[in-house]
This record gives C-alpha cells, structure tokens and sequence, in this order.
C-alpha cells in the first residue's frame, strides 16, 4: 500500500511541457535523485518553471525542511533544454504534460518516438485520453503509457497508471516501479475508462453533492462540512472498501450481507445529473463565498498544502498494520515529507 | 465553521438505548461535563455501556490524555437508571438511539413525549427516518428532532440536524447550539431524504466504486489507494466545494465554467447502481483480504482510531485561515483532541 522510496529505478527523465503539472513533475524527479530534463516550446515557460523549482527547494532550505546543501544539489539537476531532442536523448523516461488536446499529444507523441532513445517510457499526464487513442498507428506504441497524477504531484502521490491497448504489460509495470521508486504511490489500471477511476470517484461524489444543494436540501457548506468534518476524515486514511471492512466486526462481508435491498434502494434514489447551468454555478459560488467568510483564496491553499504536508507526514510516521507488518524495519516514508514532520 | 467546546448549553441529558452508538454518545456528554443519565430496557447492557465508558476514560489517564482526577469527573457523570421515567426526570435533552425500526421508534417518542419535562428536546440518532413519520400524531412532535451522528460519535464529530414537519425551528437551532457545545460539528440540512446528505455522498461514492471494480477496471486496492493515497487527503480538509475553489485561481466559478460539458459528460458516464448480491460481496471481500494481507481487523480499527484523533488534533491546532480569522484568538479544539495532540 504505501509507496517507498529508495533509489529511483530510472535515473534519467525529461519533462516535457512545463505548466503547473510539468513543472511540479520536474521538482519531484528532482528532489528523488533524478537528472531532469525540462523542455517546453515556449522556452520563456520553461525557465519560469526552473525558477519555480529553484524557489519551493529554497523555501524547503529556508524552513530547515532540507539542508542548503540537498536544496542546491536537488536544483542543480533540473536543466532546462531547448529542444525536444536534447530533453530526450539519454533519457529512461518521459514525462509528458503538454496541452489536453489530442491533436498536440499526437504530434507530439510522433515526434518523441523518434527522438527518445529505443528503450526509453514515454508517459503522459493526460486526464482525458486513452493511449490508444493518441499512440493510433504510431510505431513505438508500445512503450507509450498513461501516467495520470493528481494536481499538483509533488503534494498528492496518487499517480493511475495504464497502457492503451499496444502497450507492452511490461511498460505498465517499469512505470509503476518507477513511480513507486520516487515516492508516489502508482495505481494500476486494467483498462481505459473516461475520467480514470479518480475523476470517476470524485465527480460521483460532486453530483450529488451540486444535486443536494440544487434541491434545497442542504448548504454549501452544510455538504462541504459533512465530508471534512465526518467522511473524510476516515478517506485520508481508508477508502471505500477498507472504511466497510472495519465499520462491521465481520468486516465488507457482513458489511454489506443483509442490507443489499437498503443500499440498493439509497442508490437507486441518488439524484440525476444536474444541468450544470451559470445559474447553479452561481449558486454554488455564493455558497463557498458565505463559507469563506472572506479568506483569501490563496492563504486557503498554502493551509491546504500545508496541512496535506502533515497529514502525509502523520501516516508515514504510523503506517497501517498492514504495511507495518510487511516492511522489514517501519515503513520509509518519502524523504520530503518525513522532513515536514520534523516542523 | 469549527466546533467549538465551551460548557455544554444544557446540563442534563438522557441517553435512552446503550448499544454502540449510545455508549459513545454517553462518553461525548460526559467528557463535556453533562449529568447523563444511561437507560436500556435491557438492564445489563446499561451497565456493560457504562464500564466500557469507565474503560475508555481509564485508557486515556493512562495515556496521559487527562488526568486521573478528570477521567473520575467524567466517570461519576453518567449513572445508569433502570427506568425511563427516572432518565428523563430534568434532563433538557435526550438522545435516543434504540434500534432502527420505525415501530420501535414510534412506541418509544409516545412514551418519552409523556415522561419528559415540557421543555426537553428529544433527539434521535437515527440514520434512516424522517422524524415526520416518527412523531405522526404526536402532541410533542414540536420538540422532536433528528440528531444523527458517524459511528462512532466520540470519534467523528459531523451530527446531522434536521426537523420533522411539525419540527420547532427553534428546537432544530438549540440542538445544532447544544451539538456545538459538546464538541461536535452540527450541519443542519432544511429537509429529510433518504440517507440524509452524509449516507447518500457515501453511497455515491460506493456506487461507483463497486461499479469500476465490478466492470474490472481496477481491483478494490486499487479504487481504495486512490481515495486514501489522493482524494481523501483533501477531502480530510474541504468538501467537494471548497476543493473546486482552491483549484482555479478564479474560484470555483472559474472551475466549473467553460467545462460544463466536460462535467456533465463524465457524470453521464459514471455507472448505474450495480447487483449486490453474493457474488459482488465475494469479489469484494477476496479484494479486501488481498488488500489487507493477513492484518488484523481489530488492529486496523485501532490505527483508524487513533489516526482520527491525531488528524483532528491536527486541524484543531491550525484551523483554516476563515476560522482562525473568525476567532478572536486561536480556535479552541475540543478539550480532549487537544490533549491527545501533546501525546
């Protein structure tokens, strides 16, 4: 369950396109140990993201999370390259977060076929698209793998992991070692679903939280609370299934046997799409404005990030029993985030 | 926002059924200094629930969570009664918690509504009726209110608030006030649906959840790693809106904005309530065995626990920026998440 990190099992990679997404991809191939390639074709974007770089790992020194000395070493991998071909040559893998377009990735995708050398994974942070699609009649299909993280990776280790239906069973599985190896925690998809599982998870919940809200029958912030003040609390640390295996002393099983008619008919009673109009929009926007009490939007997320930071720290500090029980010694946590808990 | 714990707002409550639920609502009240009275008409259960409080509050001395001379306090408050009448003579409020059937509940409001004092509120933790059909016919409907919390209350603090027709509003606010008061977090919803707003977010999720796993798209470690290991580590610190508003510089306006297609198409695509029969449990209960591998359920229930308690120490100790802002000083936590905090 837990990701570990040792040494990365890649220790080459280029990151191409430096968004948001890239440039939090090249900070934690950095912080891993990885020489890290960062090519964009806007090459002003690029030198913002190193830049990016430079500043989180000087903070990260400046709060005593890491010596001024890793920092610099940590900065001192990333180099931002001017071509796509530089980015790629020597690399063991890439990490590609260009624009969600299909035409872009497929270009793209042709174009880091021939340059990235023969054994070298190209990944893509794409959210919508299956490989499939954006790897159709290119030769190196094979090695062409989706990497989905969550925004922004360096924070939030889930990464989905799947192949599209060229792609070698063996791909899937270097990549998820690899992810793994730089302290994210891969999950393995068997096939191409719209949304992956995560965006599947998550808007689920949105609908009928937008439906709650559309009916009456609850506020903004009534809903909100009931899941950061109640479900989510035991989400940080169990999903679904893990959270009904303890809730019944004869775990999921009896969980579940004998209320299938009473779960059924709770989920057949969830509400419908809603039409996701500028009027609910605004609605819901007056909402979260009441619930903000006027906060600032930004402190909001400097509290989020630093609270997730702990919240990591705290898990990895006392694994489940489960992992505590499979690991020789106690679980090794991440090294950025066993650090934050020492704040 | 936060629930904060001063002195309770009434001073003698009544808790009437002592299995799971009502024993931890019997601790809850006596930690926050209520004389609470303990009823069961089964008379040895009344008794087992108080031991088991005695326990906890003897565990946490031990631990240094409070002192010897507190967890005595907290002891002596709750006295087990053999009758009824003799719980509900001068409480200001009850908290029913007999099991969950309607014929149960009714028979049991006509007979509180008779013992009573004129000005108690009567609460009931169920998690499956509308206190309309609960109350129909009853000349105290006015003071009967639903007040349903997570299992287990003491651990989890969200209390869902919500009247009958013939509900005061008044009784739905003095609840939601004593809830606070005591520690917990009360979210009031304006009407009754099935599952409240807390089940039917769970099951939302749940839905889709058995859905992915039934269509072998991933296994339950899979679904389960990426709530834990993603989405619950915000969602242990905003619901689905105030996510959607830290994701976009603009707000959740911006969020949603220009992608309602995109929205809607994945909720159109999120699969229908699947078949929970015997086979699915199966699936389900060999996923979470692979899952678990060979850990101990009772151990799994511990780390839960006392995780919980940690995290929410952990954000009682740095509330958002809109609480922090709202207190006049920093937000008091509830006494006893705080000391686990200093464990």
């Amino acid at each position: 369950m837990a990701a570990s990190m040792d040494r990365p099992t890649i220790t080459t990679v280029a990151v191409v396109g430096a968004g948001v997404i890239g440039r939090s991809w090249a900070l934690l191939f950095a912080r891993a140990g990885c020489e890290t390639r960062l090519h964009d074709r806007d090459a002003a974007q690029a030198d913002r993201a190193r830049r990016w770089v430079a500043d989180v790992l000087a903070d990260e020194a400046s709060a005593g999370i890491r010596t001024a000395a890793d920092a610099v070493a940590c900065i001192a991998r990333v180099s931002v390259v001017a071509t796509l071909g530089e980015a790629l040559t020597g690399a063991g893998y890439v990490q590609e977060s260009a624009p969600e377009r299909l035409d872009v990735k497929r270009e793209l995708y042709a174009e880091m076929d021939g340059a990235a050398p023969p054994d070298a994974i190209l990944g893509s942070s794409t959210s919508t698209f299956d490989m499939t699609a954006i790897t159709a009649g290119l030769a190196g299909a094979t090695r062409c793998v989706v990497a989905h993280p969550v925004n922004p990776p360096h924070q939030l280790p889930v990464v989905e992991v799947l192949g599209g239906q060229a792609t070698d069973r063996d791909v899937v599985t270097q990549t998820a070692a690899f992810m793994a190896s730089v302290g994210q925690r891969p999950v393995v998809l068997e096939r191409f679903v719209p949304g992956f599982v995560l965006n599947r998870l998550q808007f689920a919940l949105v609908r009928e939280a937008m439906s709650l809200v559309q009916r009456g029958v609850a506020s903004v912030d009534a809903v909100d609370a009931v899941v950061r003040d109640g479900l989510g609390l035991r989400w940080a640390l169990m999903g679904p299934f893990g959270v009904a295996d303890t809730n019944a002393d004869g775990g999921i099983r009896a969980y579940y046997t004998g209320h299938e008619q009473l779960v059924t008919d709770l989920m057949n009673d969830l509400g419908p799409t809603p039409t996701i109009d500028a009027a609910l929009v605004e609605e819901l926007g007056r909402g979260v404005d009441a619930m903000l009490g006027g906060s600032e939007r930004a402190e909001m997320r400097r509290w989020r990030d630093r609270m997730i930071a702990r919240l990591r720290a705290l898990k990895a500090g006392d694994p489940p029993p489960d992992i505590a029980a499979a690991a020789s010694g106690p679980a090794r946590p991440p090294s950025t985030v066993a650090s934050i808990a020492e704040e």
